[in-house]
C-alpha cells in the first residue's frame, strides 16, 4: 500500500453539499485545524462558483471560498497543509480566479462529466497559467463505455494537470471495479498521479480506498465522519489509521467530529441508509434516494427497489 | 467467491442484544419471512439460555427461544430454511435442550471463549446426540497467541461439529487479518466447513465478508440493516446482492427493514459511531464504547481515544 499517498480531507466541500456549505468561520477553523493536527496533507475547503450563477444570499460561504474567508479560517497564516478548492465545469468562469500569488489556494480540483472534458481542459490550462495546480475528477465513469473514458483520460494525460481522479459517483463500485477501472486509468495516464474518491452507499468506501492505495493511487479523499452527499464519503478517522497509524494522529480528529460534525448528522442525514444502499447496489445516481431521505418521503423501500431495478435494466 | 455459501440471518439473535430480544411474535414472523422470501439458507432466531440463570420476566422471548414461540413465529410449518439458535457456554445446562424430534431447531451455534473450549465440546457432543447439528463460534481469537487458537481448533476438528466460525468480536479485523486467521483455521480444521461473523466498527464487515467468501468459508453471518451489538453486523441487504444478485432477492427484505428494523435504530443506536470506531481501530472490546453510546455519556471522544490507546498498549 502506498504509505506516502496524500490524503485530501473534503469535509467542507463534499460535506458542505449536505448543509449548503454553511459552516461558520469558527467551525471551518476547527475542521481545518483537525486536518493540520492529524498531519493530513491537503484540505479541500469548498467550491468556487460564479456569483453570476449562484446568489451568495442563498448559500453558505464555502460554496464561493472568497479569499478573505479563507484568510479568516486559517488565522492569517497557512500551516503545513495544501488548500484545495473544487470548481465544477459549467458553474464558474475564468474571471472567477485570481492569480496564485494573490490567493491562499494551492490546488483547483476540476469536476466534470465525460462530455465536458474539453471545457475542463481549457479551464485547467487557464488555472495552470495563473499558477495553480489542477486535478481532474471525472464523474460517473461507470456509465460510459471504456473507449470513451480512455479517450477522455488520454486528453487529461496530455494536459498540465497534477492528477486525475477515479470517482465512485454512484457509490456502486466493488473492489473488482476499482481494480479494473484503475488499470484503465494507468494505461491511459502512465505518467500522471491517480486519485480515488469513494462514496459509501454499500459501506465499501474504506475497503475500496485501501484497494485503490494498494493499486498505487497517490491521492485519496475522505471526510470527517464520512460527511458528504447521500451516503457520504470514506470516513477520515478510519482511513488515516488504516494507512499509517504512526504518521497520522486522530486524537484531535475525533474531538472535532464530536463538537462540529456529529451534531449535524440528525439534521442533514448523510451516511448509511436503505435508499442510498439501493441506488448503490443497482448503480443508479443517488438523486432519487436523496429525495426520499431528505424529504422523509413515505415511499415504500420495496417499491423504490423495484422501480430502481426497472430503471437500471433499461 | 463461494456462491454456494450459506448465509445466516442473525437479526433476531445478534440484533436482539440491542433490544433485549424483545421482538413481538408478529415482528419476528416478518423477519423470518424476509429471510425465507430472500432465499436465505439459515435464520438464527435468538439464544437458548437457562431460566435458572436468567429470569424470563427481565428479557424478551428470543433470549430463550421456547418451542411454542418458534411454532407461533413460523405459523406452524417450517419453510425451506434451517433454524439456528445460539447457546453461550456457561449460560445454559444440558437439561435446557429437547431431543431434535421434539424441536423446530436444526442447528445450535455454541459461542465460547478459548478457555471454555472443553466445556463447549462436551455440550456439542450432548447436542449431537440429541440429533442437532452444532457449530462453534470462538470469540476474541485476535487476543490470543496462534498456538493457543490452533490447539483449540484441533479439538473442534475432532468433534462432531458441522462448522467452526471465525468471529471478529472486536470489529477490529482488516482484510489481511481475515486472510491470516482463516489460513490458521484451514490448517487446523482441514475437513471442517468454516464460517465468518463480522462486526462493523470500522465499516469493513461487508468487505471482510467478501474476502472470507473468497477464502472459501461456507457460512457467513449478516443481519437486517446490520442490527447487532455495538457497531452491528454485516448488513444482510448488502451481503446478499454482493454474493449473488440472481439467487437472492432483497425486494421484500428492504420493506421489512423499513417496517420492523429502521424504527428501532434511534432507540437502540447500533451502527457506525465514533466510540465503536475507536475500539475497533484499537482492537479493544466494544464494551466501553457501548457504555458511552447507550448512556449518551458526555465523555470527550478525544479523551476516550487517548484512554483506549493507553489501555491497548498495556
Amino acid at each position: 500500500m502506498k504509505k506516502d499517498a496524500k490524503v485530501i480531507d473534503c469535509t467542507l466541500r463534499d460535506g458542505g453539499i449536505m448543509n449548503n456549505w454553511d459552516f461558520s468561520i469558527e467551525s471551518a477553523r476547527k475542521i481545518y485545524q483537525a486536518a493540520v493536527k492529524a498531519n493530513v496533507e491537503i484540505i479541500e475547503i469548498g467550491y468556487r462558483v460564479s456569483k453570476k450563477i449562484f446568489n451568495p444570499e442563498n448559500h453558505g460561504i464555502w460554496k464561493f471560498c472568497d479569499e478573505n474567508d479563507i484568510t479568516n479560517m486559517i488565522d492569517g497564516s497557512k500551516d503545513n497543509i495544501d488548500i484545495a478548492v473544487m470548481a465544477d465545469i459549467g458553474r464558474c468562469y475564468k474571471e472567477d480566479f485570481l492569480p496564485k500569488k494573490e490567493s491562499s489556494i494551492d490546488i483547483f480540483r476540476l469536476a466534470c462529466y465525460v462530455e465536458q472534458i474539453d471545457e475542463a481542459l481549457e479551464m485547467s490550462d487557464h488555472l495552470n497559467n495563473l499558477g495553480y495546480k489542477t486535478m481532474f475528477n471525472i464523474m460517473a465513469v461507470s456509465t460510459h463505455p471504456i473507449e470513451i473514458v480512455s479517450e477522455c483520460l488520454k486528453k487529461v494525460h496530455k494536459s498540465g494537470a497534477s492528477a486525475v481522479y477515479l470517482a465512485d459517483t454512484f457509490g456502486a463500485f466493488k473492489p473488482e471495479d476499482i481494480k479494473r477501472l484503475l488499470e484503465i486509468y494507468k494505461i491511459n495516464c502512465p505518467n500522471l498521479p491517480l486519485g480515488y474518491h469513494g462514496h459509501n452507499n454499500t459501506q465499501l468506501a474504506l475497503a475500496n480506498s485501501i484497494i485503490a492505495l494498494q493499486m498505487g493511487v497517490e491521492y485519496i479523499d475522505a471526510s470527517l465522519y464520512g460527511m458528504g452527499r447521500g451516503a457520504g464519503n470514506c470516513p477520515l478517522e478510519l482511513l488515516l489509521p488504516a494507512i499509517d497509524a504512526e504518521k497520522y494522529d486522530i486524537s484531535y480528529t475525533v474531538k472535532v467530529i464530536q463538537d462540529e460534525i456529529e451534531p449535524l448528522m440528525d439534521q442533514f442525514k448523510w451516511g448509511y441508509r436503505i435508499p442510498y444502499a439501493i441506488t448503490g447496489i443497482l448503480n443508479r445516481h443517488p438523486k432519487s434516494a436523496i429525495e426520499i431521505v431528505q424529504n422523509q418521503d413515505n415511499e415504500c423501500y420495496g417499491n423504490f427497489y423495484e422501480k430502481s431495478l426497472t430503471a437500471a435494466s433499461k
